[in-house]
């Protein structure tokens, strides 16, 4: 009954990210027909995304990421926060094809939502961020979307006296706390605790065979067999690699306008499948409405196949099972 | 020791709207010099507003009333909804002098908090509309607001599965429950439940002699000996009359742009002091960033007083002390 595969995971109880392990109790015992030969492809999500050894994960910089994350008095307008976009009761994004911002601009692209983002290897749609400390400052000054100097921003912040004591108690020791670096850090610090956990995918993945229908099942060989994996793997379920693609009315030149490079042309970085039942609309330009017509176009696109119904309504029902746990927050009272 | 009146407030225990009831237990029986001359001109926040006859308050109207709060999607831009302006971080207002709607437009007047609102017997600055259900669709067909079609916003809600089933939950035994009636009553409903018990000023009310400070105490009395309470009172401290004022900056005719009637210009209903302390700037236009000046402007101007840097300070502490228990709510998941 048991493959060389399941028995190993059954010995290596938890080697951390990217183990799968097998429960012993239970269902786990008997294959469904899938796990054995499916599941070690994927990895579910950990607790928590890497933490960078210059940017501790504490208490008191959450605190202050996340009164920093809904403050709107950082742009110019006074009424755009990171919350805005990254709207937390539509999955931290905004469900609109392209991002509306300062005045009713809008953006080139579609705001990608911030669960999970701390498990990315780079940020923004063109990759030109390494990590959430280099993303975070980006929108507060961006002419279309906070429009904000970033020093006025500071400067409003250091006004208040409830944001001096959150940033001398996000930092200790240091003077004069209230910084641009400050600001990124917990930011990125607060981003990094918005993960989703514990969807139908992780809970099926750690050995609860129930917790996937059988046409899950069958979207999830489809989505190996198929090689929807090579690009969405991982446990965000992207390979971090930008890959050139041209969906329905776009132009956008992708990561080219950063690297000038000819093979970035029309490239992004693969999008994290997790959540992406919550977070239509679509693509580069959001301008895909459903999942179904999204994974049609993908077929086309990336693998050159055209799937029937079946197999795209398989592969839906699939992405609908990384829907994970929402994080459970309170919005903060700001002064 | 006793007067008659904090005798008789011990023998009718709970009278609802508008008792006081002392506590027996603790410091109550003493007198603090204050307590017996000055809280039983004043009234402590009920747990709920009336509810009208016509609009009950059921947990299925609060639930979609919710959901439509946080809904930007029956703005035109798809990024406003009523907590943009009304946003929870920031005491249910948006602590900018004038609000911000679509495309950027700034609007004439400062965004009232929606907290306690269903204590006022009149919406908006010039109490245009008698009720919460009234005032509720204003703002989404507002051109400078969420500048939306009201027909466009019950399609866009009709799309959607989730909204049929809480409309249909929300009102039972109605065929075609998704009406522009029908989300004024939800949000009005949800409305009802933002309010703000427990401030010090209630507690103090109550019977709880140490729930304010001596400063405070003596702010109480100039705020009864002044008379401001002469048009600040009941529960939710205003008497839901208009009084011309003319702040500074502003040259807003208020009500009687509404009425005409030459005696209503520069007219606005009284507002709320319920967490004035969190609710500023202050006035029509907002124009008046410290609750210190907006103090002196209205001993200036409705009482033809100069109040000293005393006084003020005790008015000013005083007024704090009704900074209640904000509203404990989730961010809803919309569908």
């Amino acid at each position: 009954m048991f493959s060389l595969g399941s028995n190993l995971r059954k010995v290596i109880p938890a080697l951390g990210v990217g183990a799968v392990m097998a429960f012993t109790a239970g269902n786990a015992a008997a294959d469904d027909g899938f796990y054995d030969q499916y599941a070690d492809r994927f990895e579910p999500l950990p607790a928590l995304p890497p933490i960078p050894a210059d940017n501790s994960l504490t208490k008191e910089k959450i605190e202050l990421g996340k009164m920093l994350f809904f403050e709107p008095r950082i742009s110019s307008s006074g009424v755009i926060s990171c919350a805005t976009c990254h709207n937390p009761a539509l999955g931290w994004a905004d469900r609109i094809p392209r991002a509306v911002g300062h005045e009713g601009q809008v953006g080139e692209r579609n705001t990608p939502t911030v669960l999970n983002s701390g498990f990315l290897e780079s940020q923004f749609w063109d990759g030109r961020e390494p990590d959430l400390e280099g993303q975070a400052l980006g929108p507060i000054e961006d002419d279309i979307e906070m429009a904000m100097d970033l020093d006025d921003a500071l400067d409003r912040l250091e006004a208040f006296d409830e944001y001096q004591d959150a940033f001398s108690a996000a930092y200790p020791g240091e003077d004069a706390p209230i910084t641009a670096d400050n600001v990124a850090k917990a930011l990125a610090t607060f981003q990094r605790t918005l993960n989703t956990p514990n969807s139908p995918f992780d809970r099926y993945l750690r050995g609860d065979l129930d917790a996937l229908t059988d046409k899950q099942k069958r979207g999830m060989a489809a989505f190996v067999d198929n090689g929807c994996i090579a690009c969405h793997r991982g446990p965000a379920l992207t390979d971090s690699q930008f890959h050139s693609i041209q969906v329905p009315g776009s132009t956008d030149k992708g990561r080219y306008l950063i690297t000038g490079d000819e093979a970035d042309k029309y490239a992004f970085r693969t999008p994290t499948l997790r959540n992406v039942a919550v977070t239509y609309p679509y693509f580069n330009n959001g301008g895909v409405e459903t999942l179904e017509e999204a994974t049609q176009v993908m077929g086309r696109e990336m693998l050159n196949r055209e799937f029937d119904d079946e197999t795209v309504a398989e592969l839906v029902a699939f992405m609908e099972s990384m829907t994970g746990e929402m994080p459970d927050f309170q919005v903060p009272a700001l002064p």
